[in-house]
C-alpha cells in the first residue's frame, strides 16, 4: 500500500489472465483463442485501410459497428451498445447497473472477473454454488437482490443453461437488471437476446473475441432494452468516448459479413471438441459436457496442478485454476485437430495414464 | 431515469466530445487532431501486419510499447503505463490516486472531462479560478487536499506553465497525487516528466493523439514513480487487462521510432500556428498565447457563438464553449497552411470584420 493510492484499491486482488508466453513452437490451449484466423474480409479492411485516416478521432459512437450487429440480431441500434472487449462492458455494465443497495447475485464458480469487478465498485455480492454436476441452478436465486449476473455457457465449466431456465428467472425477476455473459455462446448454447423485447432488465453481453477470432483487436459489445444501453452509454460517455479505435469498429464490420465463414469454423470447432471430448475420455478423464470451444476435464487418478505441469514441460499450455472446487480439472481451449490429436498423444505419453475403452 | 440503473447515475453529466461529422469539403478545427498522416513507419508495419495473429489476445502489459516508451524518455518500464487514449489513463488514475477523504483541487477552467470523472467516482473537488489573464495560478492551491490536477498546456486556453511553477507546487505538495495532463505538450511546452525521479507523487500524462497524429488508434501513457504505476496497474487489472489491440501497440511502437518526422510535422504546427496568431489579430481578434496545437481567441466585437455559426454554415468547424467565463471565445485547431489561409480569408468576408494593423 501507498500513501498517495485511494485507500479502496488497498484490497484489491486484480483479475489475472492466462499467460501470453511469447515462446516458439507453443501448444496454446490456455487462454480460449479460436485456432483459425479471423475472417478473410478482416484483412481485406485491414490492408486497404487508409493510414492518413488515423490522425482524426474514431467514430465515438461506432456507428457502422452498431448498425451492422443491430442487422445481425434483427433489432435497433438503440438495443446495442459496444466497448473495448466485453471485458470493458461487463466493468462499464457493474457501474451502471450493480451498485445497488441489495447484494448482487453470481454463481460461485464462474468467471473470475465478475468479482474482482464488485470489489472495485465495492458492490456487496452473494456467491450462489453451482450444483453438485457444476450446473448453474437459477432456482436458488433469490428474488431480493440487485442484480444477477452469470455467464451462459457457464466458465470454467463450459457447461449451458437451456434458454427456457433464463426465461423463467426473468419472469419471476423484474425489478433488477439480470447480465447474462454469452462470450462463448456461438459454441453451441442458445442466446438470451432473443428475450430482450420481452424482459427491459436483461443485458445480454457477447465478444469478438472467441467465435470471431478477434481477441487481438478488443471488441465486444452488448444487447439490451433502450433503457440499459442509455444508462451504459451515460457511464462510457463520463469514462472514455472513443473507446474502440477505427481499424477494430472496421474489423468488426467486415468480420460481420461473412456468415458462411463465421457458421463454418464454429461447426469445425465443436466437431473437433466432440473428437477430443471421446479421445480424453477413453483416457481417463471426466468431461463435463461443453457448449464452448473448451473442455472442462478431470482425470480420475491424477491431480490437475500436475498435469498441467506435465503438459507444460512438453510445451503444452492449458489452464488450471488453485480454487479448491475446481482444482482437479484442467481446462483445455480446443485448437485444431493437430493440436488436439499432440495433445492426446502427449498423454497417452504419461506413465500412468492408459487408455480404456469409453464408458 | 430508470430504475434499473445504479443511483449514482441519475446526477451524471456525460462529457461531449468535439462533433465527428461525416461530411465532404469540411475543414475541421474542432477536436484539436494533426493535420499531418502518422509517421509513415505506422502505416508500414499496419500493411505488414498478419492478421491471422489476430485471434490471439494481445500482451496485456504491451510490453514493447512500455519498453519503447521508457527508452524515449530514459527510464524504466516500471514508471510507464499504458491506456486505451489518455481519458482511460486519466479515469483510472481518478480511480487509483483520487478517491480521498480531502477534496481534488482542479482549474475552474480546464479539460472539462476532469470534472465527469470527479462526479462518475463521486470524489469531491473543488476548482480553482484561473487568473484574469487565463493563467493557472499554483500558489492559489492549497496544501490540504486529496490531489491536484491541471492540464498543463492547459485546455481550452492553450497557456502553458513554466516548469519552474510545477516543481515550486511539487515542493510544497508532496503528500498527494499531482497529475499533469501534457496532451499537448509537444507543441512548445515543458514537460514535467523530468521531475519524476524527484517527486513520488507526481503523475505525467501524455497522448499518441495530437502529435503523433494518432487519435484513431486510442493510445495514451502516464510516466510516474513505480509506486503510482503499480496503483494505476492494479485498477487497470481489476478494469480491464487488455485496453490496448495488437495494432495499435506496435503502430505507437513504429511512431516512437521515427523522432524526425515527429519533430518537423510539431515545428510546422507551430509554425502555421503563430502565422495564423499574428493573422487573426490583424482581423480584431485577441489571442490567448499558446503552446499547442490550437488558438483560444475572441473577437473584440463578436460574439464567439455567432462566429462559430457563421463559420459552419460556410464549412468551417471550430470549438466554442457556452461557459460563462470563455463564451466569447473560439478554440482553432491549428491545420494545415492552406485550411488556416481559407479560415482568415472566410473570417475577412465577415461583414463586421475588417483588417487592421497588428497590434
Amino acid at each position: 500500500m501507498s500513501k498517495f493510492w485511494s485507500p479502496a484499491i488497498e484490497s484489491l486482488v486484480p483479475y489475472t489472465p492466462g499467460e501470453q508466453p511469447r515462446i516458439a513452437n507453443l501448444t496454446k490451449l490456455n487462454t480460449n483463442e479460436n485456432p483459425y484466423p479471423p475472417a478473410p474480409a478482416v484483412t481485406a479492411v485491414i490492408q486497404a485501410f487508409n493510414t492518413e485516416r488515423l490522425r482524426l478521432y474514431p467514430d465515438p459512437d461506432a456507428s457502422t459497428l452498431k448498425q451492422a450487429l443491430a442487422a445481425e440480431f434483427s433489432t435497433e441500434t438503440s438495443k446495442i451498445f459496444v466497448g473495448n472487449g466485453s471485458d470493458e462492458v461487463l466493468a462499464l455494465a457493474f457501474m451502471a447497473f450493480f451498485r445497488q443497495p441489495k447484494p448482487l447475485l453470481m454463481p460461485e464458480t464462474t468467471y473470475s472477473f465478475y468479482d474482482v469487478y464488485a470489489n472495485l465498485f465495492a458492490i456487496e455480492h452473494t456467491k450462489i454454488p453451482l450444483t453438485s454436476d457444476f450446473q448453474i441452478e437459477l432456482d436458488n436465486y433469490p428474488s431480493e437482490n440487485g442484480g444477477i449476473i452469470f455467464a451462459n455457457p457457464n466458465a470454467p465449466t463450459g457447461v449451458a443453461l437451456p434458454l427456457s431456465a433464463i426465461k423463467t428467472l426473468l419472469e419471476r425477476n423484474r425489478d433488477s437488471v439480470v447480465l447474462v455473459d454469452e462470450a462463448y455462446v456461438d459454441f453451441g448454447a442458445e442466446s438470451a437476446a432473443s428475450l430482450v423485447d420481452q424482459f427491459p432488465n436483461l443485458l445480454v453481453v457477447q465478444t469478438f473475441s472467441k467465435s470471431r477470432s478477434l481477441a487481438g483487436l478488443r471488441i465486444g459489445y452488448a444487447i439490451g432494452s433502450a433503457e440499459l444501453i442509455d444508462g451504459l452509454e451515460r457511464v462510457k460517455n463520463s469514462f472514455n468516448s472513443y473507446p474502440l479505435d477505427m481499424l477494430a469498429i472496421e474489423a468488426a464490420c467486415a468480420s460481420l459479413s461473412d456468415k458462411n465463414y463465421f457458421e463454418q469454423t464454429c461447426a469445425q470447432i465443436i466437431a473437433t471438441r466432440e473428437q477430443t471430448r471421446q479421445a480424453l475420455e477413453t483416457l481417463g478423464f471426466e468431461v463435463l459436457p461443453s457448449a464452448t470451444n473448451f473442455l472442462f476435464a478431470k482425470h480420475r487418478e491424477l491431480a490437475g496442478s500436475e498435469l498441467m505441469a506435465y503438459l507444460r514441460e512438453r510445451n503444452i499450455l492449458v489452464r488450471h485454476f488453485s480454487k479448491p472446487l475446481i482444482a482437479n480439472y484442467l481446462r483445455i481451449t480446443v485448437g485444431t485437430d493437430t493440436e488436439m490429436q499432440l495433445l492426446i498423444d502427449t498423454l497417452k505419453q504419461h506413465p500412468a495414464i492408459e487408455t480404456k475403452p469409453a464408458p
